[in-house]
């Protein structure tokens, strides 16, 4: 049994859904030591999220942002709008995707679906650095 | 301490929403061996997801389709569409509704409240057999 | 390595979001003993949620309540009435939000962001007290 956890630093990425799915297991090497367990992440930020979804097609990811530019629109009744438009946006997203992912490790790797990928959803213009904690638990 | 995992195969069910919660829990016998700990069921698609909600009225299940076919419409500005009109519409609900749980376990049971279920959300058409990754561990 | 579990009463609140991360952190006195893991807490109810988000302002709480309650209204085509106008909105933005958190916990705290808080997002009108189970592992 066996504990670890890192911080991650994703690079700032502009606004949308960015597959990051390489970048993460890339940073994690403490994953093939486990055969059953589960790899936690965690975002440091209340403006970005984290999900799981297809890992393939660019088009899924544009249609992401379009979807929820539409559902969480800037031009809305916002109070808080002085942080700029897109911050309470970002907000309301961020609680829509979630703020963590939790996944299974077996046989030393994360035991995504074939189409399965880790989306960073970037929801402000500029939103900079993005802080991951990863922790990881298993035998 | 113990750590077990295994894949549970749900049955082909149509479009909408479905209470699992009894073939769950009967697919993980190793629950009962837990005084404390933590159930983790992934479901290893992009197209169906699992929540938990309501597991008394039938009602409350199709007014959660019914809702979610309003908010995320086939008929919208999608790109991705080569799968069909079910498709990108099914991936975006599967991200808001997440694509796994972390349920409590107290006293060898899941440690749900009264009127909770686990629900398969299934949104495509005919999405097929979907995958659960079940990943226990407590003491 | 070790294992606690306990479950913690919220007072009932109006319907709308609150910041709870104070009351949430000072019912778990196990979280100091703890160099590396994870805390789980598990909302017992379909009809209110758990979400991290933005501590500092009122107004991102305020604008959470007007966004839902724009985005899943009572007045909709619901077929589940019977317990009240708010119910069925209620347990459509329960799953969107969801009802459990999974936070790191590093040297003896919530690895929480600078900005990040926990909200109790209360969907009922008078939802009364609210059931958490908080489940903590680590090491």
């Amino acid at each position: 049994m066996s504990w670890s956890q890192r911080e991650i630093t994703l690079r700032p990425r502009p606004r949308g859904v960015h597959l990051v799915t390489a970048e993460i297991v890339d940073a994690l090497p403490e994953l093939k030591d486990l055969d059953i367990g589960l790899a936690h992440l965690f975002i440091r930020h209340t403006s970005a999220s984290l999900t799981l979804n297809e890992n393939a097609s660019p088009d899924v990811r544009r249609d992401f942002e379009t979807w929820f530019n539409a559902a969480v629109p800037e031009d809305f009744a916002w109070t808080h709008t002085l942080e700029g438009a897109d911050d309470m946006p970002a907000h309301v997203k961020a609680a829509l995707m979630g703020s963590s992912l939790t996944l299974p490790i077996s046989n030393g790797r994360l035991a995504l679906g074939t189409w399965q990928g880790i989306y960073l959803c970037e929801h402000r213009d500029s939103g900079g650095p993005r802080r991951i904690v990863a922790t990881l638990n298993g035998e």
